[in-house]
């Protein structure tokens, strides 16, 4: 295009809601750790790894030789029917009560879901709660539909369902509650039985509705998470993913709602994509359909990270002391570090470290890119750090923790 | 779900946009159309027959074995570099003045196109204007952001451009400007160059973009289409798609857009479904590099589809005879059968044809499922009928016009 076109292209032309939409914060710092030499803690990237290209090169010449054309086709808005049925299993599995197919929608990604149940309940002006910090994929698809946002902090039990309960009496009124409460994204936080039962029973008494983000739900380490929320309140929409487990760039989600719901998703998931790739539904309901073969795949992807999360957590605790608040994570990707302020500490300001830690070519996300209000953060989510332990193996996490170590010494 | 909880669902929970959201005529209508006996000129999809299994399964087996995990990763929200690359070179050709990669979104089939489009560009009560009959796909799209929609009645060339012309010195002003100009969903129709150029003129005049939805480009049966509208002027976005040309069912599709705007598009992207598959975005990229392989295959579609198109045509022809208007279709899937009312013709209501039709084991779609306004249509959209002859061989498609001379008898 020539550039004097773009001068035509000026904001007035945009639709409101996207018209103050700022640049990914993440997306600016991704190109920065893309440099060769940087070890980054700052991706949420499963291991190449830990991604079976054998097993789905079999799976895909298998499918492409014995159903032919018919992988290539349109199909239906809903999902493909196998793949709905095998994630139906899933989740009657982990709720503990029926989940039939019908209930079950795929979406192109989990992320897309998020897209629709946006699209589908938010009016302008609605309030939605989510955890801060919080999956920062969330707050971007929910702002395109212009909620107020409304965030509550957390600790290593996630989101402080107590302050939740302060604000609903003091008169807060959410539409919706968004939080991913196993192993969450950014902070690595697990949300107890116990919790789970009172946000539900919060769900019931004030008549919101629980988004349950649960993409992480199979990456436990040693035991598996408590049962979801959605099997404490029937307000609960749940939404799963299959990147996490066989393969990110497939693309492939679903989400779990009410027939009401449902069909409203449905709709405006017809206007947004048609449906979600028929072959790659396809190719993951031929892989994961093997039982057997999946749950050993899972089982070595548990092992790998639960060794890298030892192995950075420990090189953490071991490198800054007591200047850090760490909590070792049960499962997920993730680990988030609290920098301590008080006296006799030097508190480090997690974006200053950032610049210094740049320069001694290691990476992470500082809390405030998570936070919920980006001009005023809570103090809990300012002072942290998202990082990744899932990407590189223990020795480059112990080397990455060496550099981030000298980088705060850089910063006297 | 126990049935208790599906009465918590009212209509009060759903955004304003998707309240009033009315069913799918063609989803309702492709469930009835999908009982064995019944042959379907209703559908829009490909024959099974074109979609390149075997060449896609050595492609697969290739890219896995030879890239490994990589293409089963997260990749970037603007499509992989391979096949912006590749869409650049074919939109250069096609315009005639240079596309670069950059300027190449990838996106989720160019269905994702329209919501991505809709999402940047229109604010609610914002005029959009379209052809009437119109892509319902856009219609829906475009609908969840509450658009004030015109429609603008078609001839054999497309959109009436003098009736557009007529309404903006009237003071219509459009934001958009939405059509397939080649090779029509659902009319059929092919505008010519001339008319291409009164309505870039128009755009450059008045102010207003135009969205030039071309799927059905590759799809000419004896001369390539005239250049794009893009080709004319600077306020034109392009929409393009691999659905016609390898699978559907691969869901991959692009848009070309000036700077200013492919940011924001960017953006809003990443918060709908972080970006599309990365495998299939190399799967297609993969076969489609191979040019001479490609045009093969094209060549053979073409071939296919025009006999199609001729078989469709003349049997309509000898079989309602001057009761329909009918144009011979130059490319693309489908044809526009407008039912003549008139001194001695008792003029068939295609609602009403369609209801004995289906008693007779055949199906299409009547032009008022595509009205711009369905409450009160355009006469010359609730006359027609979009039949396409794509799905079913020459043989068929004369058996399902038979079954129609018989079913339009039952009016009597």
């Amino acid at each position: 295009m020539a550039s004097s076109a773009s001068a035509q292209w000026q904001d007035p032309l945009l639709a409101r809601r996207v018209r103050g939409m700022e640049s990914s914060v993440i997306r600016d710092l991704l190109a920065l750790t893309a440099r060769p030499n940087v070890i980054s803690l700052a991706g949420g990237l499963p291991d190449a790894a830990a991604l079976p290209a054998a097993w789905l090169r079999e799976c895909a010449d298998q499918l492409l030789r014995q159903e032919g054309p018919v992988v290539l086709q349109y199909s239906t808005t809903e999902g493909d029917p196998l793949l709905r049925a095998l994630i139906a299993q899933w989740e009657s599995d982990w709720c503990g009560h029926h989940v039939s197919a019908d209930d079950v929608l795929v979406t192109s990604g989990s992320q897309q879901a998020l897209d629709l149940l946006a699209k589908v309940l938010v009016d302008p002006g609605d309030v939605v709660v989510t955890t801060d910090p919080a999956y920062l994929g969330a707050l971007q698809a929910m702002h395109l539909f212009e909620p107020k946002l409304v965030g509550i902090g957390e600790d290593v039990d996630g989101m402080r369902v107590d302050l939740l309960a302060e604000a609903l009496s003091g008169g807060l009124r959410p539409k919706l509650v968004y939080l991913t409460p196993t192993f969450a994204n950014p902070s690595g936080s697990m949300m107890p039985f116990g919790r789970r039962k009172e946000l539900a029973a919060l769900a019931d008494q004030y008549g919101f509705v629980i988004l349950e983000d649960d993409a992480y739900r199979q990456l436990y380490f040693t035991d598996p998470p408590p049962a979801p929320i959605a099997s404490l309140s029937e307000r609960v929409v749940r939404l799963g993913s299959f990147s996490k487990v066989l393969g990110p760039g497939l693309r492939v989600g679903w989400v779990v709602a009410p027939p009401a719901l449902r069909d409203a998703l449905i709709r405006a998931k017809q206007a947004t994509d048609l449906h979600t790739s028929t072959f790659t539904q396809r190719l993951l309901h031929a892989a994961a359909k093997d039982a057997p073969r999946l749950a050993e795949h899972l089982g070595r992807t548990r092992v790998m990270y639960a060794e890298r999360a030892t192995a950075l957590t420990e090189a953490l605790r071991a490198g800054f002391g007591d200047r850090i608040e760490l909590a070792t994570p049960q499962g997920g990707m993730f680990c988030w570090v609290t920098f301590r302020d008080g006296p006799g500490l030097a508190g480090i300001r997690p974006d200053a470290l950032l610049a210094t830690a740049l320069k001694r070519n290691v990476a992470f996300v500082p809390g405030g890119a998570f936070a919920v209000d980006r001009i005023s953060p809570l103090a809990s989510t300012a002072r942290g750090a998202r990082m990744c332990f899932a990407t590189s193996p223990p020795e480059l996490l112990r080397e990455a923790v060496e550099r981030l170590v000298l980088a705060s010494g850089d910063l006297r």
